[in-house]
């Protein structure tokens, strides 16, 4: 098994390899990068006549195609992969350059970190995480089974899809949401202080990812363009709606059904949020938020999750509100419908301020 | 005190202020919900002769002008607030309909439920909440002080800004996330199953608010469209130019600079996401996350914490990652830098699978 390239998701990927005694060889353009992730224990620096069966090419998105292609002709018998955020321009490219689809499996873990380098590489980083496999139409089955394999040895669960069908997922589920998100946030950049203290958790929640680092994501947004560009005509098309419905309800539009344009909006908005998978991936399911009020000092958590254990409660969400200025907080513990009725109870009788 | 409309919010006024052992009188223009608030304990139906000092207007955002203005008619003594999420418009209707705006002052409690109606008021509904009050430039400054003093027997904390500042605010950090979450979640309405599945956390976050009830915040988004039309015509100016770049980028555009336009749009968005206000209303204060695996079953968060509050550490918030198809997911633990070593050290002495 040869890794090429080892920031936070190659040198990853020797470690979790590591874990099941494969012997992975590791190559960086950078040596100290590849030290480091050899002196981590993600594998061995490649010598002379090693020869790989498997290539697992984790360099960054602008550079993957290349380097799939090099890979490719460089090991006539090896299968390659990689796991680039984006996959139909890299994998073309790669093909176009020199053929070999039949040995070519694209890939991409939806797993990462805040931080970046081996130094930052984990074992368990793909754990219980989707590993989207994207072979094209002329790669071997074998090849896929290989890739596959390689997947769950790194603790991974494989989903396949064809690489146009990727791109157009993350566009959607991954890309246009950090764009909307980072617009939404940049409008608080210039904004009086005033304005901005008069705001609550539903902010918090849309800006979140707005907090991305912004080379690496021009990056991944410029790897899929078109698919993302795609997403973000409908909505900039929606968006364009819904102004001019609020101008004439503000008296200087001549939209004829303003308030109807709105309620489809929203109306719109529910159906698609009850699609976003839940917790575990399964379909988003109706739970029931319990808030209760807790001190915010050390401990208090504790003694509510302590008892929702004793009930033998399974907690499927928590959150916490944050509350202006006052020691105390409202937390939301979002269980199954079927036992929310006993966690209220069961709190209430352990004394605890439950508010619903 | 007066409060007119007994729904949610009139309902939880009379039951703070009843806390205080306040007289209140309750009037709603349908019998049962006022006789519900009654029944609940929010005060008493007001009988020939009682004269208030001071009115709280609860009514929906559509009837607020008109009841405000009817109100300060009807009491020509009285102090007369409200309780609507936007200001600028029902207070001039008010105003314009019979003057007497020494004696108003607009009031918004940053504080709602899911769920409406008299049955779903609570006592505590203010508590800790900040309440912005929107007195007009000719409101008397003792109108102001009485009305500050209700607010604080509610509990809540009471903010001043000008009428158009607060709307605007709202606009900025409420109505117009609303509108983008609605929007990004509704182009999921239609997608392939396929392609929802491959989402993670992100977009969970960015669409929680697309939930939203349609028909109330359509009369919302009505109510201050103009506010909202402002911020949102801005975003569809930056949308049009992340798409212009997407193009380019996707070979079939013309920007000079694409990749600039992108990395300008998520930084800008970095910087509005500093400003969000953090936990407490504080400024945003850089927490750092300290990630565990634990069993998904009854009571592995109740040990987790427990432990937390053994080292005597405060958890300034909690996040659980939701883990495609497997009995295990991962907690955040937010808190503070100073403290983070400790916690990770700590838990780790215990046991817990710290992923730092």
């Amino acid at each position: 098994m040869l890794v090429v390239g080892t920031g936070l998701l190659g040198a990853s990927v020797g470690l979790a390899l590591r874990r099941a005694d494969v012997d992975v060889l590791l190559e960086d353009t950078d040596d100290a990068a590849r030290d480091e992730a050899v002196a981590r224990g993600a594998g061995r620096a490649r010598r002379d006549g090693d020869v790989p069966v498997l290539v697992v090419v984790a360099v960054p998105p602008a550079a993957a195609g290349a380097v799939l292609a090099r890979e490719l002709a460089r090991w006539p018998q090896a299968t390659v992969t990689d796991v680039t955020s984006v996959k139909t321009r890299p994998l073309a490219q790669a093909v176009a350059a020199g053929g070999g689809a039949e040995r070519l499996v694209g890939g991409h873990p939806m797993a990462g970190r805040e931080v970046s380098g081996p130094g930052a590489a984990r074992a368990d980083l793909f754990d219980d995480r989707v590993w989207v496999l994207t072979p094209l139409p002329g790669t071997e089955p074998e090849r896929l089974e290989q890739v596959r394999a390689l997947v769950q040895t790194c603790g991974g669960l494989p989903v396949q899809l064809a690489p146009e069908d990727h791109d157009r997922a993350v566009a959607l589920t991954s890309h246009s949401p950090q764009v909307l998100s980072s617009l939404l946030a940049s409008r608080l950049a210039d904004a009086q202080q005033a304005y901005v203290e008069v705001s609550g958790q539903g902010l918090r929640d849309v800006t979140r990812i707005a907090a991305s680092d912004p080379a690496l994501w021009a990056e991944i947004l410029g790897a899929n363009a078109t698919p993302v560009a795609d997403v973000l005509d409908v909505v900039a098309q929606d968006l364009a709606r819904v102004v001019d419905a609020l101008r004439a309800l503000g008296g200087s539009g001549a939209d004829p059904e303003p308030r109807e344009v709105l309620v489809d909006v929203l109306a719109r908005g529910n159906a698609g949020h009850a699609r976003v998978p839940g917790k575990h991936g399964a379909e988003a399911r109706p739970y029931v938020a319990v808030p209760v009020k807790v001190a915010d000092r050390p401990g208090e958590l504790a003694r509510l999750f302590v008892a929702a254990g004793d009930l033998g409660i399974n907690l499927e969400d928590v959150r916490i509100e944050h509350v202006l200025g006052r020691p105390s907080g409202l937390v939301e513990l979002a269980v199954r419908p079927a036992v929310a009725a006993d966690l209220v109870e069961g709190l209430r009788r352990r004394g605890f301020d439950v508010r619903a």
